[in-house]
């Protein structure tokens, strides 16, 4: 079995075993926080598609606006912004890359209060966070992150959990780990007959809306990383602002609609992009929603509010990646052109 | 002559007549506002390219951390976030779209300051607003946005040069209208090469790196709407975490690179993505940078400091757009799939 592969399965365990760890530790720092006005969060890659979660969860869970970090501005041109009212979070896989741990220590310059995500706590972005929150239990070894992406997914739900001050919130996250697994079971053989349908593509949209943009985002990358697919994510609105040209000539669209109150428009649109020629690949548990998509449905297993809904709506997509690359023969854990795990940008 | 190709050719007019117009009115909004923690930004589309622009020269130029606005939050979720310390912002070239007036509106609520950026002062937004920019003199009519998007771009310029108080910034942008007629004279013969050269071409890649990112978001766009080539915008940090997988077999990678702190890393870039075998297509001011693009070069003429160059290193990019569609023998003013020019979401 591939690293990725073993990852992918892993994943509801490693989120049941993060907030065992962490929810105490994190319900302390939360408790002692300053007043804030808003939160600047730090990433790149899979973990930037966290912290796109992070931008709407925040806000709708816990009222905080996000604003998300712009690293150059402290390496490359060295006009950081002023950080007064700020919460400082840098989100890193490996905690290794320069630029990301710039903007924390930046808020550590300016007295504000910093949290780093991250699967190394021996890092030197760990060792420059006031408060750091382990995603995974071991080290992910696949080139293409998927346990440490829904570990941070998780960990940014915590907070919001915590910082509301629901109960009920908190109960519902800690279900995810089994809505996740349930998922997994459901997912597995209609992603291998999918990733047939999609055998001779090359290029794709994922489109998501509102919380589940952050899936779209999410499972572009993997597209591209994994089977060099150019794939393009975008927002349901932003798609309809002039990229909806590209719906045409069978081209697969891939529309990530958990239910939710986003779930209508998102039906409305796979109605759209089926009409212009387009094929909709659709990630929903509700099985209507795939009506139309001609065979081309990944469904959902389980149950979750729409604000924990990418949690398990990432998993098909992910297994989707995962049988496109056996179904063309290539290699999961050794994508074409991208040698190494870690990378360091300034 | 195309509406297109004229709204192209009109931008530093358009440009010169917004600063004439809005300059002393914009010194007593800003001379007039309170104290400001961070900026929330609500946009779409090209728009949302700005926006983009705002986040990097609104930080760097005064200091001011930006939040992306989410209009889904106020209108599908009903979850708006708390807006203590915030300017409230909002750029549409129509002032139509429901949801990005939801954002200004919800600034009002919050009592917060409102400055909206439009092309229509009788519209919803520009109605909504404490103060309104007017972009440009006349109505936009090609369906792909070219002289809102640069108006816009001097309007938030304009606001970053008057909050900074720094006299020069104010006085570069009055240059600037020179600048982008002097590259719009430079770069309209090789965009015709260009566009010969990338005919058979279905995909591509725009790369930016800081202040012009934006650039590279925008000019992904423009092809994408007027040419349904599947065209993936990225910052140079976020393409190397990953997407530069894709970039092999020939496959033309737009590189948004004007002199300044950015250039040398950018040309890095280049060289690397030659090196896997895709095909650098280089938008500068520094003819050295296109050495090695194999005459894929887009000239910039003129000079501009960095935090401005936004303003004249799209327009080589929207001259490609117009010869490439030009090239393919399509209709500039009629993109295929985009029957409206205004663009309703909720």
């Amino acid at each position: 079995m591939s690293f990725l592969a073993e990852e992918i399965a892993s994943q509801p365990d490693e989120l049941a075993s993060m907030l065992d760890r962490e929810t105490e530790r994190l319900r302390r720092f939360v408790a002692g926080l300053p007043p804030i006005s808003f939160a600047l969060v730090a990433a790149r890659g899979s973990s930037d598609h966290a912290a796109e979660y992070a931008r709407y969860a925040w806000a709708h869970a816990a009222g905080i606006p996000v604003a998300p970090a712009i690293p150059s501005l402290h390496t490359l041109y060295g006009t950081p912004p002023r950080l007064e009212g700020a919460l400082v979070v840098a989100i890193s896989q490996s905690g290794q890359s320069p630029d990301v741990a710039a903007v924390l220590e930046e808020g550590r310059r300016q007295g504000r209060p910093t949290l780093a995500l991250t699967n190394d706590p021996g890092s030197p972005l760990a060792r420059a966070a006031d408060h750091v929150i382990q995603l995974c239990r071991t080290p992910e070894r696949s080139v293409a992150a998927t346990k440490t992406y829904t570990c941070e997914l998780g960990a940014l739900a915590l907070f919001a959990a915590l910082r509301s001050g629901d109960d009920q919130r908190l109960a519902a996250l800690a279900r995810m780990p089994e809505a996740m697994a349930a998922t997994l079971a459901a997912c597995d053989a209609p992603a291998v007959r999918v990733a047939e349908a999609l055998r001779e593509v090359a290029q794709l949209v994922c489109v998501g809306r509102g919380l589940n943009l952050c899936t779209a985002q999410e499972l572009a990358l993997k597209l591209r990383e994994l089977l060099r697919v150019a794939t393009i994510g975008f927002s349901a609105a932003d798609f309809r602002h002039g990229s909806i040209a590209l719906a045409a000539d069978g081209l697969p669209v891939l529309l990530a609609m958990p239910s939710g109150l986003a779930h209508a428009d998102m039906r409305a649109l796979a109605g759209e992009v089926r009409a212009r020629g387009a094929r909709p690949v659709v990630i929903s548990d509700a099985t209507e929603a795939g009506e139309g998509a001609d065979g081309l449905f990944l469904p959902m297993g389980g149950a979750a509010p729409e604000w924990l809904s990418p949690l398990t709506a990432v998993l098909p997509g992910q297994r989707l990646a995962l049988a496109m690359v056996a179904d063309r023969g290539l290699d999961p854990d050794r994508p074409r052109g991208l040698p190494e795990k870690i990378v360091r940008t300034v």
